[in-house]
């Protein structure tokens, strides 16, 4: 099998590129920022140019295309970056993998649905993303999707609970928490802390790409979101009991997603996909990994 | 009230900028296509050009937002352009709108909604539009409607039904039939016809404009569709009964949207907007105005 990881420098394209590479996968990984990682090719390139994507694309079976503004502040500040890389981008990727008969497992959220009408949220439930992080992530989602049909392309996207585990980029809440109360320093809430998200750890999100990759349905999009919801004050007071420190709350992030329950019950009967790392776990782990160079940027 | 028009050289932006002007606004065009209009200055520019449009947008106290990849089937084509023009172009407009205090009207269309859940289709149904122009126009609207929550800028996006009237584009439905009836050559169909739509006059359509531009309310997005539902045989054998030729069915597009009834009693409610021009009315009108110069491109 041979793997094209785009946004392989990231967060998620690295766990994901090292997972396929595992598997015994031919891997190249594609991204702005050149990277090194063992057996695993690192092609330098933009999303938005659609001659890279082309050339990268040459006889690839599967693209994870993870590649995106991930950064939701970024994508708030800067909408047309945001609307460039994660709707031109993916358009891109469509193109070239159409091109060459290439497989798409896409990397969505499950910010896409916002404010739910009803809980569990499962793939039926209506979407109504109201910032420009899912917003653009949607619309790219929804092009892959509608050239699954329009066009002759295989396309699995997933929607992915919010995402924890080593190599989590610094300006994400459990990096801010973490790294002050290391110092020393006070942590402060954003907003009650009272809102819940199901964080799912990077490993069972690689191994659902996997899946996806290996899998031989298309035109869908699944839920990949660990069961288990835990609250930001929930989170604090974890890495208090950690590294004590002293608790305080603020006031909330303009463009803070509301919290929703989540369902994978489709990726489970259509994957085969079980998280396996729950959250206690999964902070105990990236807390030691903080200390270990490889994941650090 | 000083306006900017974008897509003023098209079929929409036309009608837009001539009810803008005859109410006495000073109205600029924007257009990649230079324009000559009485009383409108013509500016060429590109929608992807975020530095073109914050230069336009000085000292506008409203935009109409309308240019757009509006030709769904080039769209499905050049999805990639869909997105650059569609997506990045409204984001752009969106950025020079914040940044001047400039009013945004935008033009969405009924086909966001998707296949419909329930009928008639009111402002609160879901959106799921499956085709590569009507993706791209949500994700314009998506990012507009943010804005107007998480900076301080005035948006109305107006949901149009399946617009018709003089100047048309020659691959519109209405033009293909009239232009083949009146050379004497059979009319084909595609599908058996039956598929209705709300054929929405650019006169009324250019009124909704002009009353959401004048209005205050913000972050909404309205129905802006003719009551009447006309199907394509209807409109083919009103053709034929005018320039009688021979009537034929062929296979259907890929990408055409199934028919859904919309609602408009949030337009009327909000705006007060009701629309004038019949299907009958409109449909003579537009073959009369065929043989008149002033609308042929």
């Amino acid at each position: 099998m041979r793997a094209l990881v785009t946004g392989a420098a990231g967060f998620l394209g690295r766990h994901i590129a090292r997972r396929f590479r595992d598997s015994g996968w031919e891997v190249t990984g594609f991204d702005m920022t050149p990277f090194s990682e063992p057996e695993v090719e690192s092609l330098q390139g933009d999303l938005t140019s659609a001659e890279s994507l082309e050339r990268v694309m040459t006889g690839q079976d599967v693209v994870a295309h993870v590649g995106a503004i991930g950064d939701v502040y970024l994508a708030a500040n800067d909408p047309i970056l945001a609307a460039k890389v994660n709707v031109v981008g993916t358009a891109n990727v469509a193109e070239a993998a159409a091109a060459n008969g290439t497989r798409v497992v896409y990397a969505s959220t499950w910010e896409v649905y916002g404010e739910p009408r009803y809980q569990p949220i499962d793939e039926e439930h209506p979407t109504g993303p109201d910032h420009p992080y899912s917003i653009t992530k949607l619309a790219g989602e929804s092009l892959l999707l509608a050239a699954s049909r329009l066009r002759d392309i295989q396309v699995v996207s997933l929607r992915l609970g919010t995402a924890f585990g080593p190599g989590l980029r610094p300006n994400s809440v459990f990096r801010i928490f973490i790294d002050k109360a290391r110092r020393g320093e006070p942590i402060t809430i954003q907003g009650d802390g009272s809102q819940g998200r199901q964080f799912t750890h990077a490993y069972d999100i690689a191994k659902a790409f996997e899946l996806a990759a290996a899998a031989s349905l298309s035109g869908i999009a699944l839920n990949v979101v660990a069961p288990e919801t835990v609250s930001i004050k929930e989170l604090a007071e974890r890495v208090v009991e950690r590294f004590p420190t002293e608790l305080s709350f603020g006031e909330a992030r303009p463009g803070d997603v509301p919290p929703a329950q989540v369902s994978a019950a489709l990726a489970t009967a259509e994957l085969g996909w079980q998280p396996e790392i729950g959250f206690s776990e999964g902070l105990d782990d990236l807390i030691d990994s903080l200390e270990d160079e490889s994941y650090s940027q």
